[in-house]
């Protein structure tokens, strides 16, 4: 059976050569970049286990696409551009290299789609399938959108529709998050957004998020929040039956934002061009809590969002 | 029991607060740092898995060290300066705080003893336990040492001593490797070494590693490799008996070199006062294959390096 040094030299082979700003590819103890001046470096990691986060029966193609997806979601949910992903996995012994080919040939479909070069990693043997991403990306010096500068009377938008990842995994199916470079580049770089983060466990956990860390409370409208098709479906076309596919169920890689009141307007216009950015609701002040508005009441938000260990 | 959250939470108190390059650290979708001008970004990742490159009953602690250094290690390879940590870790449900606590306890105390700091990471949970660490450094622009630079004629040379990493391994126990970041500097910062790598897999695979990259080959005399007084210790005191453990024994950690001869007096002298720095041999055109001598003979090194899939 093949070993460690061939599935690294097979991917070598396949990585292109160091270009542009990199400057040390996949094949020595470390890759090497540079980073434009004015410029910040973004870092970010996801590990996914299966039998946690997927299942080898979803396609390795699919989980290898997600994987890396999940990781340039993050670059994109503070404004950045994502660069590079150094790719750590783990495979089983039995069938490791077509595990291998499998796996990365889904990472860099997804990597390369959004403009990413795998420039190192790490492959070891292990029981059960691990892959462990880490996204490098560059931001404007100063102009990272972090999740902490949201202000009362603000306005909450999420891009896309929500409950894909939900109703995925109800087919044991990998979700492939579209992802919004565009739209994120477009809003962060004219400086209409001042909280952001993507919607990796839930609408519900991660408002929580943006509000504890901007110190802010919200409403949010039922009616408003844009549900999935495969989500209405496997509600029977019930949209108050699938909204905790969107609340609760995660893994849609959406990206909720909030947008000063000023500057609504040139938000929506960007919206429309780059894909579908739609009002949820505004933000509060933090007194007021978290809140849904549904069904001529509201009502404290339940506080979702998936624990690894709950 | 407690969270995901709740881990982070306590790791995200525990963390300092972003200063001087570090724009943003643990606790949003991406940590944020600047590069000095006229520098570059160094990045490695390596992942261990329970069972595989380490057991919890050597002590979790020591395994967290193990894996920060073994990152490091990587970015001194390179001649850079280890600067951020990014720590992707699985751990199973039961006991997931205090198997957390302990992990992340020696992992800061490497970190801190080298000057890394954590920026990031990602808590999962994991029938394994699993550690995948990304670090990041800086280098001087075009100064990264690679393992590419070496010419026949070179004098090839190691830091501290080798088969600590072996014996160790037997007593199962994790080597905590002493590391070189001044060693590695000094030498660099006067552009004295012109291909380098970190001994993790055995002194033997190492430098095959060096001579391929290098289109060279190498002539290394068994009586001048560094044995450490653990290896020797196992073997009775008999030094050829103690030799496997440095050639193909692994999990080192010291720095394999190779310097131009008109450099060898400059480097000896630094090697000197930063820690112990031994000539074990020299290039050759590549050719003459990879060789070691002993016992009054020449003979074609085995190639050894340990091999996750073999």
């Amino acid at each position: 059976m093949p070993g460690e040094f061939k599935i690294i030299e097979r991917l070598r082979k396949a990585a292109r050569r160091p270009s542009g700003a990199l400057v040390l590819g996949i094949g020595d103890d470390c890759a090497a970049f540079k980073t434009a001046p004015g410029f910040e470096t973004l870092a970010t990691s996801d590990m996914l286990i299966e039998g946690v986060h997927f299942r080898v029966s979803q396609g390795l193609g699919a989980v290898g696409y997600k994987s890396m997806a999940v990781n340039i979601s993050d670059i994109l949910a503070c404004g950045g551009k994502p660069l590079y992903a150094l790719v750590a996995v783990g495979l089983p012994e039995k069938g490791a290299m077509r595990a291998a080919l499998s796996l990365y040939s889904g990472l860099r479909k997804c990597a390369d789609k959004f403009g990413v070069e795998i420039i190192g990693g790490d492959t070891v043997r292990s029981e059960k399938l691990v892959i462990s991403i880490t996204a490098l990306g560059e931001v404007a010096s100063g102009k990272a959108v972090t999740r902490g500068g949201a202000r009362p009377g603000d306005y909450i938008l999420v891009s896309g529709e929500l409950g894909n990842g939900a109703a995925a995994l109800k087919k044991n199916l990998a979700w492939l998050p579209p992802l919004r470079p565009e739209l994120s580049q477009a809003l962060c770089g004219r400086g209409l957004v001042n909280s952001m983060i993507d919607v990796s466990d839930g609408l519900s956990g991660e408002l929580y998020h943006l509000c504890e860390e901007s110190n802010t409370g919200a409403l949010i409208y039922e009616e408003l929040v844009p549900l999935s098709k495969a989500a209405l479906k496997l509600s029977g076309g019930n949209r108050r039956m699938a909204l905790p596919a969107a609340f609760f169920g995660g893994e849609d890689y959406e990206l909720l934002l909030s947008v000063p009141a000023k500057f609504l307007g040139t938000a929506l216009k960007l919206g429309r061009k780059k894909s579908k950015l739609t009002v949820i609701g505004r933000m509060l002040p933090a007194r007021q809590g978290v809140k849904v508005y549904g069904g001529g009441k509201a009502k404290v938000l339940q506080r979702g969002g998936y624990d690894a260990f709950l």
